[in-house]
């Protein structure tokens, strides 16, 4: 009963579909962010729910870890073999299986990327809106509750799972919720699931909540003398229900990042971004009242991207943001921070953020989804400067605490893989056992994604 | 240990704050449908969360049923002492905590009713949109994942609760979810509370998501010559992204019973009742572009409600609805079904039940929810009438076998409750027992609301 034993057993199964290789193997333990190569044991590339059922019971078999990997975009190392063992590849589960335009849903593998699901949809009407900008898989953005830039308005990945096909720890196969759009009819597993980090089992089949393409778009930016009016326009734009599809803030630091990646041409200041969804009465009616508040609150070059291809290269930007950033100090690596506070609280944790990283020998430009009360802090170090490591975890770590104190989550949106564990019972509290209680009754051996989530055994 | 040292037990701990009079206990024993006299052996009123938790500890030493009571409005004896023991009445727990208006979120306590909520709110120019018709108190609405006609623009409970403080089982006391607008930390232990009908905790806290009031609010009525062209008008109406708040159906027979009961003087065909909210401009256009599509498919009586007064007489008969509809055969109980399903095939499953009960010996008004996909028939049955009595049963399950059939789900907002435990398995397969493997690594003594949600022992 060892891992060896295990990827023996599935090489015999999935023949030339069980690979060794060191290329593999390291393309696997690879990280976006700071954490160390993490190879597997093994990758393994099913074809079907029913394989994946089976690399299940192989696994649970022998005690193997077993880990899920779609576009492998991870920013906390979620999809890392933390204990070694077998890496579940869903890049042969890819299809986008079946639309309903009139329940206005979809049915795709876990493998698929959100990119490649949208442009399928084209010629529906319909799209995917949530965008946590990489093109990550759909089966991961699930298990991490990814959100990004829409969120404001369509909501997390939370609200846009309808239902899911998941093989447990066992090798049992259970289908979670329904294609109604509500029910009433017991515990919502599907819930339960998303987020879960791979950690109660393997999501093999979505059923996704999908919306109709505006007929009108508008958006713009604007530059703002400090963050504090910033958030006051969001919030005040919040509270007169004008409904924002986009409300992105970057600091001068970002600003000045894009425009050396981009040539963006923007004042080095705070900015929001800001984007309409709706008719075309509708839209400029939403960005007019829009310009009117955030002019109160003193804004500065308000500036319309008119045409689509305006649009697109400002939300380009802003999704290439992380590079542009790095790009920056070449060599740097990042701990990426993900605080998410009551919008209320949202400047104070900005402000003495910035304040904290001033007075560090780093730099962290910040940026964020603004609507949410969701902020990140790209803080950069040198590799091999451990100084440089510990003043980036620091501050990392002085942002959970913060985000604790003002009533936040010290995740809004990257889940909590290697990275976040230690934060986990000041979290969560007693909570965080009741976590372990439901880990421990769905996967007593802890073969699924081990070392992530949950109180450690 | 037994159910009588529990209660003696908790006489001694609340005084005459422990009520076990024979009103009292039938008060707790009722329902507001079909469901049998089901008296608790006492009734407690807890004023706080440390006396919940001391209530769950002395229930658990004994081995006594606990279950939780808001409003009484539950339509399945989801409150029903099914197995005896201790109702825990929130009655004295019922205040509006905490109002911010920055992060437009309220914490409430359980026994706070929806009414009472909205009209705290009024000055601050936020309400709270999930209105299943009853005003029921806020912890039930929780615990039956209740929606409603304003979940096709606002949501259901599912989405509109950011946390909960839960008394445990064991006694324990924890806290789920945060203030900030999302998370990825961990799982979704709220997701998992709301809907579970206090079979997993007691709620003792609530924080709920607040909307701005809209500035404008359209409503109208039109009447269709057949039930297929309405749900094709709410299909148009979504697919064209036009926003409704609230989209209504109601067929020949309610609308009669609506005549009859509040003089509604609407023509006996199936009618939409619809809503729009936003701004003075944009409900005008929502609206003036939903009558265009009804039109096409034939609307006739199209009727504006303009006034608020109109608007409130509206939604007022559709909330009495269920009362005006038993009045038209006075003394009759009534089977309240309860499907979902997805929004394409909800004419066919509307037809097919007309036609089911059509062929039957009793009455069965339709109306519903028609933006979710979600309807109900109000099966009347003489109490005394064994086979008006079958007959309901027999409809209501072969109508929870078609939502199946079609992909639906045997409940949309009512909760299992007493009524619906003999669907479960058939709606959710092997998941239905890892429900069950929930409920029993949280609650190992059976103690919460035994008898309801999951597989019985």
């Amino acid at each position: 009963m060892t891992i060896q034993d295990a990827v023996s057993e599935l090489g015999n199964f999935l023949g030339e579909r069980l690979v060794r290789s060191k290329a593999e193997l390291e393309a696997h333990g690879r990280s976006e962010t700071h954490f160390p190569l993490t190879p597997p044991d093994a990758v393994a590339y099913p074809h079907d729910t029913a394989e994946v059922a089976q690399i299940a019971r192989i696994c649970a078999r022998h005690g193997c870890p077993i880990v899920g990997w779609g576009a492998g975009t991870s920013l906390e190392g979620g999809n890392l073999a933390a204990r070694g063992g077998v890496v579940v590849d869903f890049a042969r589960m890819n299809r986008l299986i079946e639309v309903s335009a009139a329940d206005m849903d979809c049915r795709v593998q876990p493998g698929l990327r959100r990119e490649a699901l949208n442009t399928e949809l084209r010629a529906t009407g319909l799209f995917f809106p949530v965008d946590p900008g990489a093109d990550a898989a759909l089966g991961g953005m699930a298990m991490t509750r990814a959100s990004g830039t829409t969120a404001v308005r369509y909501g997390t990945m939370r609200d846009n799972v309808r239902g899911l096909e998941v093989v447990l720890a066992d090798g049992r196969v259970i289908r979670t919720g329904s294609r109604a759009r509500k029910s009433s009819a017991g515990y919502d597993l599907t819930g339960l699931f998303v987020g879960s980090e791979g950690t109660l089992g393997l999501v093999t089949e979505l059923t996704l909540r999908l919306y109709g393409l505006p007929e009108a778009v508008a958006a713009a930016t604007c530059a703002f003398p400090a963050m504090g009016p910033a958030v006051e326009t969001v919030i005040a734009t919040i509270q007169n229900c004008i409904p924002m599809a986009r409300i992105e803030f970057v600091d001068g630091q970002s600003v000045a990042a894009f425009n050396r990646a981009a040539g963006a041409g923007l004042p080095e200041a705070p900015h929001l971004m800001v984007e309409f969804h709706g008719t075309e009465s509708g839209v400029a009616e939403d960005a007019a009242r829009f310009a009117e508040i955030a002019d109160e609150y003193g804004a500065r070059d308000i500036q319309r991207a008119h045409l689509p291809e305006d649009r697109n290269r400002l939300w380009k930007m802003r999704h290439h943001a992380y590079w542009s950033i790095l790009q920056s100090r070449p060599g740097a690596t990042a701990i990426v921070t993900d605080i998410c506070v009551p919008i209320s609280r949202m400047a104070e944790a900005v402000e003495e953020t910035q304040a904290d990283i001033a007075a560090s020998q780093i730099a962290g430009p910040i940026l964020g989804h603004v609507g949410d009360g969701n902020f990140h802090a790209v803080l950069m170090a040198r590799p091999d400067d451990p100084a440089d490591l510990a003043a980036a975890r620091a501050i990392a770590a002085r942002m959970a605490e913060r985000a604790l104190r003002l009533g936040g989550t010290v995740t809004g949106e990257h889940g909590i893989g290697m990275g976040k564990l230690e934060y986990m019972q000041a979290e969560h509290g007693e909570a965080w056992a009741v976590m372990g209680d439901i880990k421990r009754v769905l996967d007593p051996a802890n073969v699924m994604n081990p070392g992530k989530v949950v109180p450690q055994p």
